[in-house]
């Protein structure tokens, strides 16, 4: 299943990509210089997957050892800069890309975590890490609530895939392949299901409204 | 002296739980949603057990691998969504267990840097990490100046637990489970006064005053 | 050349120094009680360099072992709360020794990681994160977005040091005593020259601006 491992190494750099217009946008619209712009974007690229390193001992990350992830990052910032009108048109792609990446780094982030012997709760958690913490990052970094942390169906979806993962390892029915394959899909298709039909997970505050300055 | 281990076993779940019930609320109060609700509660309960294992080496984090800290924190974030009123009515004991849990974790994580053969110093910084990490945490994500920063004494309480430990482990003028009892009693009985009679340390701004959002 | 290490040892003091005095002053005018004011200090002082050593696996980190960088966080602390009139007259001494900090730790930041066996990229990565990981800490904790990402050449200044390291280390044109004394002075110049005629960066946000609270 060579296929598989090209399909995996397209949707890695393209959401790699996706993370970093993201985080570089952010970066933009809050008013960083050239540096911030491409520190956020690097951050949402690999700042999830970095934090899953330190935690399983994968030393040194490999968010801080692979120069395309660099690369890619810094290449999305300075389009993000220079080419800003192709970048804001570029937003139907980019939130394709970045579901993409979303279930790509929650698939893999989960079977690198058993890969190193860990359990599966260490997976789940560390894969719902890989696929949301960048994005995590760069919301505390530009000093506002994490954004999966209050509406859309984008930190579930990941949990889904990382549990299929770990779940699928763990009963066997089919190969590993085809495990990724449809925790992939499956992850995927959920969050643009909830992208199209504007899906939200509850919320609970009573009275003291949820402002974000 | 089993008995100890088995206080130390309900102190455990106690604390947990009762940090669990700070992070779900906190999330609440702030509009997060579901996932957001118990993110919050679980790294309140865990983080800083996480960062103080990340830190000696403990690999894979004990806070990823123990299936009941994720089932406490779940169970806490679920409590504080479907019984709010019965959590609110709880905020007499949850400030007690909070207290317990103050007073083990710094206690815990100053003894585990030490096992894991750290010297005096890490193991008071770690000690400490341990007891106010996942608090510092859950602010710093609901983009607020953590609170333990600016008033009360909470993070010093941790501290002087801590630094019995060291200090007891060093002179070994008693066994290290007395030691433990000490400490857990000093820094317990320090938090408790310290909410009783309003005890603040100083703090020193001049002018320029400390507003949060 | 045992010269060279003792002017690294009285940098690495002085930066120390001059960094926790900019965590100190920073927790002061925010309102922080004594507790907060000595974790500002310390975490500017130290969390780049734990940052550092977490990633490259030298467990524990530096900044919790050794007793002196301790130490200077707290009398930084202790002169900012007891002797504010004194550290605001410092003000320019502080900024000559907080670029002296700057240089040091890129340079020695980028080595460690170069000592460690790993590649370039984390070396330069790591080199700018010893250098401004404690600076951008205290800003996510005080709740504002990390000045460094705004304005200023100053992690641009450490990217620069950290990168002459790396080249020198690869081209082996000059012995590495000689390459950590040319990025030192080159990073140091660029960083004063920076702060005499407030060279910045560009930023590029259009119409939204930049309000930070």
């Amino acid at each position: 299943m060579d296929k598989l491992h090209t399909i995996y190494y397209f949707l890695d750099l393209a959401g790699t990509f996706a993370f970093a217009i993201s985080g570089a946008t952010a970066a933009r619209h809050r008013g960083l210089d050239l540096f911030g712009i491409c520190t956020i974007a690097y951050t949402v690229a690999c700042g999830g997957g970095i934090i899953r390193d330190v935690c399983i001992g994968a030393i040194p990350p490999a968010g801080l050892t692979t120069w395309y992830y660099l690369a890619i990052a810094l290449v999305a910032a300075i389009m993000t800069i220079g080419l800003y009108p192709i970048v804001q048109r570029l937003n139907r792609p980019v939130l394709l890309f970045d579901a993409a990446g979303l279930s790509l780094f929650a698939v893999t982030g989960a079977q690198k975590a058993l890969s190193y012997g860990h359990n599966g709760e260490v997976a789940v958690l560390l894969g719902i890490m890989t696929a949301v913490g960048g994005g995590v990052l760069r919301d505390i970094v530009l000093n506002r609530v994490p954004v999966i942390l209050e509406k859309e169906i984008y930190a579930s979806a990941a949990l889904i895939g990382a549990l299929i993962v770990v779940l699928g390892n763990h009963l066997k029915w089919v190969s590993n392949d085809w495990i990724a394959i449809i925790a992939l899909t499956i992850c995927f298709t959920l969050r643009i299901l909830a992208l199209r039909y504007h899906w939200n997970l509850p919320s609970f505050s009573n009275g003291k409204a949820s402002v974000d300055n």
